[in-house]
């Protein structure tokens, strides 16, 4: 892969200092004696090993007295397999012979060839870590800080262990692991009948089920190598045999032809709403291949977001994991379409994000008023009827989406063919063409986790909603810092271990949703992925339409959390969440109160499991009762009561 | 008066440049011919005569249109009345001869014996607008900005017009003037008889009524030369026959003596609770005579506040008006009690105010932990009972403040009666007297404007709200942002008229009391002193009581809403928003929650008066009804259901 040339030059490195080189397959072990994803014991046995810090008996009895202490209270055989681990860790340890020739090696030059220049010249030597070597004069043309979109692609990372394989004859074709997928590795393509002939051996397709979707085949197509291997897609299959099974990397790796192939199948006028699961996924994820965790809560959300308005979407990124993920230099997983259209994205500060957004959101606003003056006034002078009539169709539509992407295509080719003999007519026209980029309208988004949208920038964000302005707030809710190392926020709830919390926090979560829900003319909505599919696109489409401010808290599972099931399983963790009454599901639509409706819909059901089982879950949660047991109890029995009440709360809102 | 320096330097200032000096009487011109204390107008024609910019008819001839334009609609009356005043405004200037002696005039010594230094070195220097002269070594002991307290006293300033003159005969000790006086210059005393015997011939009083009273007189003592005229006293005396009557200055100047008398009379044990309207204001005023307006809304509650916890209170003071009242350097309006006990107050900035108080807050609960940790040893060591005794009940008693009062004086007395042969006991000892001030319980309180609660503070005010820390919040809620010039914030309401906001306020007030009680352990009111004085007392008493973060949002009337009724009638005022249901009165306590009650009460009725009457006679609002009338009554039929919207969700929250 184009950046695998920095393996060479350390290995070169190593050679030259006289370093040792050593492997060890800790993922298979792993798995063997039981251990699963968790390869930590193993590793750690293998470094004192290597270090020599400490003499190895020594170390070995001091990680194996921590082992009983630490796991003593789930019984021997997590004791004994955790001791087998340490005991693998030595015995496994293969060393490389580096052959005296490679102290004189020399990178490979690579196929770059077909590459962009920004690739060749600035992301392959950042990535190689060679960044500071870079003159100046690389960044040419790219004065104003603005990096090209869409070239985490070209990383190819091949980071998973286990990738999952497309089983075609149990598939359903209802895009839900496409749908979940943090990473945008796994999509739904359909295919014409001249596609179908063209198809490499591998890429395998079946006949395409739904109304309107006869003439096409489908397939699954997946991208191994951006794949991060968490395996949701495989967890949330509801096919009776799994359409999805996770199989090892090496097995899978014809796929990326089948992957080159996918990329080349043409666009096609899906038959069906994209404002559905299964429609949503036909259209081109704009957030792709970014450095999330595998089976990372908060980049399926954002993903799902640029599927339904990534085309006319601007982002403000408060920072925090999401600006991490999203642009993390040099590599940039926001992309564009077919048709070069994607999100302008930027990042800005914790404490002033919601703040950048309105900001990008009222120039636009004040280009359009612009635009509406000049249209306005060219309506009235001597211009052909199609221009008039362009004019118009645009003028009336101006706050409509889909009408200003007609509109705005009908008008740009109008003006395009004036040639007036009018000075003040040519320049209308120009002035215009000028701005086309804004004719369409836009859809003005401000992404931020909770340690933003409750804490440091809450100040900014209520005055934002408070504006009255149109633009869409989502806030990644993993409930604690979870990018600057698990430090408490306001939307940490009570008894979660967290920095600053470290005795499980004594108070309250804030409800960041009762309290823009206040101003009464704020769409407010809470969701959970992996509760509620339909409930979550609903709500964002709610939220984008509304011509108001929008706020749209999603539940996120994180790394940080700690889950017993693991990150493979994000999606279920978030459904189990809700079905414990740790996490509600409503929207508050202001639009309701003018039809003389209740705004408030509350939907998620009554809780069907016990809340401390979930709870317990997760290592956030279940390491005070090991640190604190009293304390522990007397919090878990706060947070559940915390919970109840603000479930009462919603219910009497929905009462109305 | 000790500041009368500087006008004598002006006039010398005069003679030297052989400047002309006019006097005009505007005040009792504008009585005389209607106008009441509008002065504006015979100023303005004074000034057009005098400067002759423009020909005196022309300019005649300017403001007359003018007149015509602006209240023609209200009438011939009022444009004759206005009329009259521009020709008054000419005729009426007197020139002032200067004799020519006065050209080598020097200022008299000023017997300044008996002030202390900081007076007689700095503020009367710097009230002289001589401050720029100063030297650096003049500020030499007070190196760390600190400045003393109690020194607005010093100004007797004199402003008012008509001051109150007390009706002996028609008073029911009621005490509400007292209560409601903006400046703290009319204040109820109880005399002993050697007192009254003792009392100089005007100083007349009359039996005390009241159970435990017997024993004193009463006299309720104005204080001329620190009042402001505003009126309020004589406005709210519930008397049949008013007790107060505003009378003019000059006839008043006797009480001079009077006052000065009343301030040498002897503290009283009072036999009522403080805690009533009554009883509070027997308590020393410790915020007086500040810079405020006449009438101001503001500081009645903050000079209530220091009634009732002013001898243990610490205060940190958002930026806005009453940073400026509360600290206008060289004066500072927070003084002592006659034990030498009063606020410590420090202005922050708006947007770390906040902050700030909970910085207070926790500086004093560490070492106040730190006293406990060192009582605890100390109880242990070899000390007499009656240390012992006193530490004991200190420590029982640590947050209860009435008792910390009696503990700290038992234990101060007791440990500086200690001389041990031991050396740590004697360490111990030195370490607790060292921490003396800290024994008695402070009163934290966080004071600040809507523009910093609603706005600019409110990021870090929603973060120490949630701290889930004892602090005390008062926020002066006068819809606007007052000090600036009148800005809208967020707590300004539909359809006012303001900078920012110059065609009405399009969207709703935002409801800060709501998000704050969606904590849950929040102690959350709303107040309006003239409305209801009872429950306000309720709500501070709650306030400061409750163990946990309180905010306590206050109506207050400002210059900056053009009252119609007049300054004068701030009292009034509030009452009439209350009675129009255009501002609730509620508590939100979250100790009933703990007793199985309902935490919410709501203590304003129904409206019994229409919301358009009332909010008409105020500029803010009816000058919208002259701009733009038709958005005018689209937005006032706004904000009156946005104001039933407020009350519905109260009720609800009322009903449980």
């Amino acid at each position: 892969t184009l950046s695998s040339s920095s393996a060479a030059s350390d290995v070169y490195k190593r050679q030259e200092r006289n370093i040792s080189l050593y492997t060890i397959n800790a993922v298979d072990i792993a798995k063997e004696i039981g251990l699963g994803g968790r390869t930590n014991m193993i590793m750690q046995s293998a470094f004192f090993k290597l270090a020599d810090i400490i003499p190895g008996e020594e170390a070995m009895k001091y990680m194996k007295d921590s082992i009983k202490k630490t796991y003593g209270k789930k019984g021997d055989k997590v004791v004994n397999m955790n001791n087998l681990a340490l005991d693998k860790g030595v015995e496994a340890l293969t060393k490389v012979e580096i052959p005296a020739s490679w102290k004189n090696a020399v990178d490979e030059s690579k196929e770059t060839a077909n590459v962009p220049d920004f690739i060749k010249n600035i992301l392959i030597p950042m990535t190689n870590q060679q960044g500071d070597k870079l003159p100046v004069s690389a960044f040419k043309g790219a004065e104003d800080g603005t990096f090209p979109m869409g070239t985490s692609k070209f990383e190819k990372r091949g980071i998973a262990v286990d990738v999952p394989e497309w089983q075609i004859d149990n598939c359903i074709q209802c895009n839900q692991c496409s749908y979940v997928c943090p990473h945008a590795a796994i999509r739904p393509y359909l295919l014409n009948a001249e596609e179908v002939k063209n198809a490499p051996a591998g890429f395998t397709s079946k006949k395409a089920i739904g109304k309107g979707f006869e003439d096409f085949n489908f397939r699954i197509q997946v991208d191994v190598l951006d794949c991060a291997g968490c395996g949701n897609c495989a967890q949330v299959c509801p096919s009776k045999e799994k359409a999805l099974v996770m199989k090892p990397i090496a097995t899978q790796m014809n796929e990326t032809a089948n992957w080159d192939y996918a990329l080349t199948l043409s666009g096609k006028e899906i038959p069906m709403s994209k404002e559905t699961i299964k429609g949503s996924q036909f259209e081109e994820p704009l957030l792709e291949f970014s450095g999330a965790c595998a089976g990372c809560g908060e980049t399926p959300y954002a993903k799902l977001v640029t599927q339904l308005f990534g085309d006319r979407m601007m982002v403000a990124n408060a920072t925090g994991c999401s600006s991490i993920w999203g642009g993390s230099a040099p590599s940039t997983p926001y992309t564009t379409n077919r048709n070069g259209q994607g999100p302008a994205w930027a990042n800005s500060l914790f404490e002033d994000n919601a703040e950048y957004g309105l900001g990008m959101y009222l120039g636009v606003k004040q280009i359009r008023n612009k635009i509406a003056d000049l249209a306005g006034e060219l309506l009235e002078a001597d211009v052909s009827s199609e221009v008039k009539e362009a004019l118009k169709f645009w003028l009336d539509n101006i706050v409509n989406a889909k009408e200003t992407k007609k509109a705005s295509s009908l008008l740009i080719a109008a003006l395009e063919k004036v040639k007036a003999s009018n000075d003040r007519v040519n320049y209308l026209v120009q002035e215009i063409l000028d701005r086309k980029d804004f004719l369409v309208k836009k859809s003005q988004w401000i992404f931020g986790g909770d340690g933003w949208a409750y804490d440091i920038g809450y100040g900014g964000l209520d005055h934002v909603l408070a504006s009255g302005e149109d633009v869409n707030v989502l806030v990644f809710d993993t409930e604690v810092y979870s990018n600057t190392g698990g430090q408490s926020s306001k939307s940490t709830p009570t008894g979660a271990v967290a920095q600053f919390a470290a005795s499980g926090k004594p108070i309250k979560k804030k409800d960041l949703g009762m309290m823009a829900m206040s101003y009464g003319y704020v769409y407010v909505a809470q969701v959970a992925m992996g509760a509620n599919q339909n409930q979550l696109l609903k709500a964002l489409a709610e939220a984008e339409s509304y011509p108001g401010p929008s706020l749209v808290i999603a539940y996120a599972p994180c790394i940080n959390h700690g889950l017993n099931l693991g990150m493979g399983c994000t999606q279920l963790e978030s459904k189990r969440a809700v079905e414990a009454g740790y996490w509600h599901l409503y929207r508050h639509d202001p639009r309701l109160k003018d039809e003389g409706k209740n705004p408030f819909v509350l939907d998620s059901k009554a809780p069907v499991a016990p809340f401390k089982d979930f709870i317990l879950s997760e290592v956030r949660y279940s390491s005070l009762t090991r640190l604190f047991p009293e304390r522990a109890e007397k919090l878990f029995e706060m947070a559940e009561n915390n919970a109840k009440d603000r479930l009462e709360t919603y219910e009497r809102l929905a009462k109305g």
